[in-house]
């Protein structure tokens, strides 16, 4: 997360200048170049400075998604795709200008196919909107990331989020997708079929490419039944470590928990106040169980014992749905109420993820960083799947304070990489974490490379993100 | 499936003689090019004809496979990897002659992480021998292709079976591996965290490349708990179609079915003699459950209430281990029961995938083509994932047979892909299926050949094979 590791992406004053003349007259009004909505679109929620693209093209067509990319790899511009904009890492920044590609107005559900649970949708339909589309068919898709994201976006992105550690994130989730290419052809990876064994996975390729081998135009998604009965609750424990051993024992006797959310101390402290949450100022786990009503009230049960085998409990857990909601309510809104603990600061959401053995060390080793350096920041974590997020609060005009940010986030980066975790398990790569890619995947970042290269030999598709520089360099 | 398909690579005499020469000397007794050594490692359970390596290299460790693969890569010559040889597309024949690496030395279990649910095991592993290694552990490998395969040789080709509905397939429970590339540097795909987002997804690139693009050393595979109870039992329907709709309902449901099998009439007529089963000879599903002692038993209800809204049943259930294991060894058998259908023919195993809701439809368009056409062809399949194969007796001495042999495979395989389903399900391509790669993936093959191209751009990794000859012939 350091800015010494920022790409550097050429701008190409001449091809940018011709693009645009060629997308006015071809999008029209759909083709802005104001510089309010260009900030936006480079907007990050990071500290990485601002890099607006040169244009934003508003697509409603896989076809004018060709036409934009053709129109760039002829004159040599970059595109970036963008989809609502809550990237954490710098995705959707311009460092070399261009033109970025706004999925928005694509937006729609092609199709629901509830025998098979799965449906295929344009690239800017929002999650919430395909789970009110669903609403009606007893169906829904449950990846569930922190913001109302574009559903092309967190392919892009390999998003996940609180249901992962049942459903799986969006490589498990994404069927097949389309794309259009670096050379400006549309592919479709894959078909419907469940599973198979035709050739290469261009789907999970192309998912966490993050628009660097092609702009993602629809995809289309497994569906998950909603499930007949929902348990759960909240369960405050002396330690993130005791915590932590719970999760483990958890998923190893095989209960198969929905949900199951850490929350360290200090963001129970500020739930309780911005949420008016009635719960021990403790490490807690929110946990939540799907399935039949025997069911969900067998594996809440087990979930208590194995809580108070820990020290943990009082596991107090509900079916009301109520209840529920407000509890869950909390647990997304974490990063408002973090911000609490520190007004006026900007807050700096990383991620790593580690084999859940390592979580608890992990954890303490961080928190006990966190106090070393004085730093605000409140730990929330999909543990199931070892997966935990550190909000920095920080003051983004105080350099002293981004530069002891940055070395906090690099120490985390290398103390999951240590623990055989990786530098991000949900966030993505994007400009943030482009550092630590040599370092989490040493030759295979050459393979990387390569791949790269062959798919977009101009180099034009998001370039500056992912891989770090080195033989792309200038190219 | 047509032998006109098969792509020709041409033979390199002068390279292939040196690297014999180089690897005696490198690996001794260790390096064989006796005959029948060749053409058991160019054994095909295809028609297609044997087409045996120069050489086999029995290799113990991934420096030594560094090595096979640099004075292949120097001199020009095809690497074929091999684990135990049960692949069934012709994915280990040598059609340019070159070297057979043979992992089955590289066979040891590198680690177990029992608190996250993972190991790693050197390629060589199979399947059976990981299982006893777990025994103690309370976990389990659920992956099982009716073979007892190695552990790469699943990677490789993107294998799965019975348990796929519940486990997934190895496209989903490989978490990294190790990958000797064309350039003879090894690679480790990811790190062991349950998610990442961190790059392009190495790991999935080269699960079901069949050796094309890198040679598997070791891989790192999720594990399940053994779970504490299962039910199952055999489930009778009037036609394929009301069984297949009940499958559906199944799945609709969120019932968490570990196995839902169909098999067709003729081969429960196979199975009641073979293996002495008391069911009626009409088609049935094989059904089994893992959970808690009342999740199974409440499942299993479930599924006996479905099956009897669709005219099924009765459905006979049990949690006892004995029953239970009868059942599934009779399924596990059915390529050999299938045999006394017609003794002394040999049997050809080719498989598709399509979305279930059209399952009904292609099986029973499949059975109308088999008896029009008078061939002697059972059908098996693991439904829950819209996934069935077609075992077709036939004399291969008869150039007739097998010319009507391929004529059906092609037909079936352009039926699935018409029905948005695939030309394979979890046998892979190989040779066997290369004519219907263009045909399913239209442009995107033209990406595969870019990736082949870059990735092992002297086309010495398992040539011939998944990618039909185009732009890559004769290179």
């Amino acid at each position: 997360m350091a800015l010494s590791d920022l790409v550097r992406v050429e701008r190409n004053e001449v091809g940018i200048a011709t693009v645009l003349g060629i997308l006015k007259q071809r999008l029209g009004e759909r083709f802005q170049t104001g510089q309010a909505i260009r900030e936006q679109h480079g907007h990050t929620t990071t500290y990485i400075p601002n890099q607006p693209p040169d244009g934003v093209a508003f697509v409603q067509t896989a076809g004018e998604v060709e036409d934009v990319v053709r129109a760039c790899g002829e004159h040599r511009v970059p595109v970036i795709p963008f989809g609502v904009g809550t990237s954490l890492e710098g995705h959707v920044n311009a460092p070399g200008g261009g033109i970025s590609v706004d999925t928005s107005q694509m937006n729609r559900v092609v199709a629901v196919h509830a025998d098979d649970l799965d449906c295929t949708v344009e690239a800017g339909v929002t999650r919430e909107q395909l789970n009110t589309h669903l609403r009606d068919t007893g169906l829904f898709f449950p990846i569930d990331p922190g913001a109302n994201a574009t559903l092309g976006g967190m392919a892009a992105t390999r998003a996940s989020g609180t249901n992962a550690v049942r459903y799986g994130t969006m490589r498990e989730n994404v069927l097949a997708l389309t794309a259009v290419m670096a050379d400006g052809r549309s592919i479709t990876t894959a078909r419907r079929a469940k599973k198979t064994s035709a050739g290469y996975d261009l789907t999970r390729l192309l998912v966490g490419s993050e628009g660097t081998l092609g702009v993602i135009t629809s995809v289309t998604l497994k569906l998950a039944g909603i499930p007949q009965a929902i348990s759960g609750g909240v369960c405050p424990f002396p330690s993130v470590e005791s915590a932590c051993r719970a999760v483990i024992e958890t998923i190893q006797m095989g209960i198969p928990v929905a949900r199951i959310e850490l929350v360290n101390q200090l963001q129970m402290r500020a739930m309780k106040t911005y949420n008016k949450l009635d719960y021990p100022e403790s490490p807690c786990l929110f946990v939540e169980f799907h399935g039949s009503d025997a069911g969900v009230a067998e594996q809440a049960e087990m979930f208590g014992e194995i809580a108070a085998g820990q020290g943990g409990g009082p596991f107090l857990w509900t079916t009301v749905a109520e209840e529920r909601t407000k509890l869950w309510k909390a647990r997304h809104e974490a990063y408002w109420s973090a911000q609490t603990l520190r007004p006026g600061a900007r807050g700096l959401s990383t991620d790593v993820c580690v084999p859940i053995s390592r979580l608890a060390e992990c954890i303490a080793e961080t928190e006990a960083d966190i106090a070393r350096n004085g730093l605000v920041a409140p730990i929330v974590g999909h543990v199931g799947d070892g997966n935990f997020h550190v909000l920095v609060l920080m003051d983004v005009n105080d350099p002293k304070e981004i530069a002891a940010s940055e070395a906090f986030v690099g120490r985390l980066n290398e103390r999951a990489i240590a623990m055989d975790g990786t530098c991000t398990g949900e966030h993505g790569v994007g400009q943030g974490k482009i550092g630590f890619i040599e370092r989490e995947h040493g030759a295979g970042a050459d393979y990387m490379r390569m791949i790269k290269r062959a798919l977009d030999p101009l180099n034009i598709m998001n370039p500056g993100k992912i891989l770090p520089a080195g033989q792309d360099a200038g190219r």
